[in-house]
């Protein structure tokens, strides 16, 4: 059929997801090439005992329709942390609740961007947020990423002269790199946001998971009305909860919550529900500590590893926390040569192309390490060094 | 703070949920300006049981990240129900999960609308719609609604002189109306379509809801590949569980699909688990004959109340389903004016004017009869009333 589609599809970057999907269906394929927190840390039985108290307390409200913003003891938690855990002076109001933290990648892109408008990002950067801004035609402003935060000056010329909507980037053990911003990237991003007028959109997906479990500053403390943040309950409680929240000055909320209304009237109430009667039940900081735990052992395990095995070939960060390994291959071989080649040895990475606006990557792939136990990545490295010798 | 704001911001339309909400929230407020299902009548037990099971068979599974499409069982469910019920040849790869059928009003918008592109739409129309229609700058063209069906040569002259990319509709119990298109305006509106190559974009949310329980032809049935079908669970099971879906053509699903992840990956997985189980394990015609059974005498008692007291100087809709009767004021009276007197009198209803795309609306009222027992619609009207000659 001869069906006319708007302008903006034709924007959508070239998905990888075909070809992971066809991987990740393979029980035989150990796979690092995913984003997934690992099922067996989720507190299944916590989470099923809050439900059960939700349904028989309120059952009939919480299957009900509800309001756009939110469900307001949630918020209040919510605001509440970050003034405790970071000393910032969050209120309820200027908190709302989403369907995990990439809605707001969409609806944030929607109240901000024209077509042509510059966002700016880091290089790499999160492919589920290139993806979801290039549905609004920007122009993509990227800045390259090095193990303490985006390059300063490059940043510094970037917030300066060009006219970004917004930068969005992630400070905390990164998507894709794990790198994390240190204390004066954090301090000299924020500043630069205020003098320039620019929105700082800090995306904190990860913040929670640091393996010393220090509570690094957020960008927006220096940012001020000029720092958005953006939260999500995937990493520490459950994904298919699909519940996140975004804390906005008031003036962005109230565009926000016109968005949100149109996109969905509002997010799964007995979710919302779940959660506050979880979180405020359970000791979310023991459980945070046991799954960075075990994410800290892989992460060491996964780098050590590729030291071991790799002999200097790959040239990899060193998360301070998170869920992913970013590593660099030696000249001469493709990232998805090495993911093809390592298909056939039945072990996934995610080649590094993706995480690029602008052509790159091609030299760098991605390892995650939440969702595999100690005998799978060690036996997973074996069988990428395979492939990476037949790449050679 | 001087932040800007995208464009499109500026074509939403104005909100009366401000005002709504204050009246909402009084308990001695008798409303029937909302659009709520019963909550008495949510099988809170049922859901509860099928929560029980999903979680304790699989609840890190259910807990966790899942695909873009949905949860296939559940579409496969929905595409037998398309079989059955309608004789459409639909199967699951032609059903996508949303978050609400809200949500396809928003993706649909997004994949098919350049600014200034046009949309058809019936007037009045569903707010909904117009709120996420509009944030994509579309030329709106409305067409008349009559008691059956939106005005046939109208219909035909923009159809046929307008390019629109797609037409929306409820052809089953209105909102706002409660009207429903007759056996030939669909066929009408179908083969107008086809034959024009126009989208027939078919909101059926209330189509289980007829009260004689006759599943009336999908407009989709004459459109063919020009028909796509919004479905929701919030007026069948439940709308805090957030789930709706639409059923369209591959090619469309194919760009709906690349929306979607970018929105926010995928809808909510408890929550597509527990509906599927609770389908499954429940006699659903038999729950949805109950809820249309209540809803009907509801209709009839408020009809039969408005020709009662007000003797003639409300004409009526006659509803065959659904939630909602539209009344039309005789001459002299403002439809906001009722509503602040209404107010006054503890009665709630809601205006015409935001279910318009051009002036209109201010003679005209909807009541919603599902979420008020008997003994508040008798003396709901009784206050109506007394609201009604303080306006004269």
């Amino acid at each position: 059929m001869p069906y006319h589609f708007a302008d903006r599809m034709a924007y959508a970057p070239e998905s990888f997801l075909g070809t992971l999907f066809a991987v990740s269906g393979d029980p035989d394929i150990i796979s690092f090439a995913g984003g997934l927190p690992s099922s067996e840390l989720i507190d299944t039985k916590g989470i099923t005992e809050a439900t059960r108290v939700v349904l028989e307390e309120d059952g009939s409200e919480a299957l009900q329709y509800s309001t756009t913003d939110g469900y307001l003891p949630l918020r209040e938690y919510i605001a509440k942390r970050y003034r405790q855990r970071y000393g910032l002076s969050a209120t309820a109001d200027e908190i709302r609740i989403v369907n995990g933290s990439q809605q707001n990648l969409d609806l944030l892109a929607k109240i901000f961007l024209n077509p042509g408008d510059g966002v700016g990002l880091e290089a790499p950067g999160y492919l589920g947020s290139i993806e979801a801004f290039s549905l609004y035609q920007p122009t993509f402003c990227p800045v390259p990423l090095t193990e303490t935060g985006p390059d300063p000056n490059f940043l510094e010329k970037t917030m300066r002269e060009k006219t970004c909507r917004f930068f969005y980037g992630i400070p905390n053990f990164q998507n894709p790199s794990g790198t994390s911003y240190s204390d004066e990237a954090r301090r000299h991003a924020g500043l630069l946001a205020r003098e320039t007028g620019t929105i700082f959109y800090e995306d904190d997906a990860f913040g929670e998971l640091a393996f010393d479990g220090r509570a690094r500053i957020p960008v927006k403390k220096y940012a001020r009305e000029y720092g958005i943040i953006s939260g999500s309950f995937s990493k520490i409680v459950a994904p298919g909860l699909r519940c996140g929240w975004i804390y906005a000055p008031s003036e962005i909320i109230a565009q926000f919550d016109i968005a949100k209304q149109s996109a969905d009237l509002h997010s799964n109430f007995l979710s919302q529900k779940i959660l506050h009667r979880y979180l405020t039940t359970t000791d979310l900081d023991q459980h945070v500590r046991r799954v960075a735990s075990v994410y800290e052992r892989n992460c060491r395990l996964m780098g050590d590893l590729i030291d071991d095995i790799f002999g200097g070939d790959l040239i990899r960060t060193h998360p301070e926390g998170g869920m992913f390994i970013w590593a660099t291959l030696p000249k001469g071989i493709d990232a998805r040569d090495l993911f093809e080649a390592g298909v056939k040895e039945q072990v996934a990475i995610m080649p590094g192309m993706p995480f690029y606006v602008e052509d790159g990557g091609h030299d760098a792939i991605r390892l995650n390490f939440s969702n595999a136990c100690e005998d799978e990545i060690s036996e997973g490295m074996i069988r990428l060094k395979t492939a990476f010798d037949r790449c050679r």
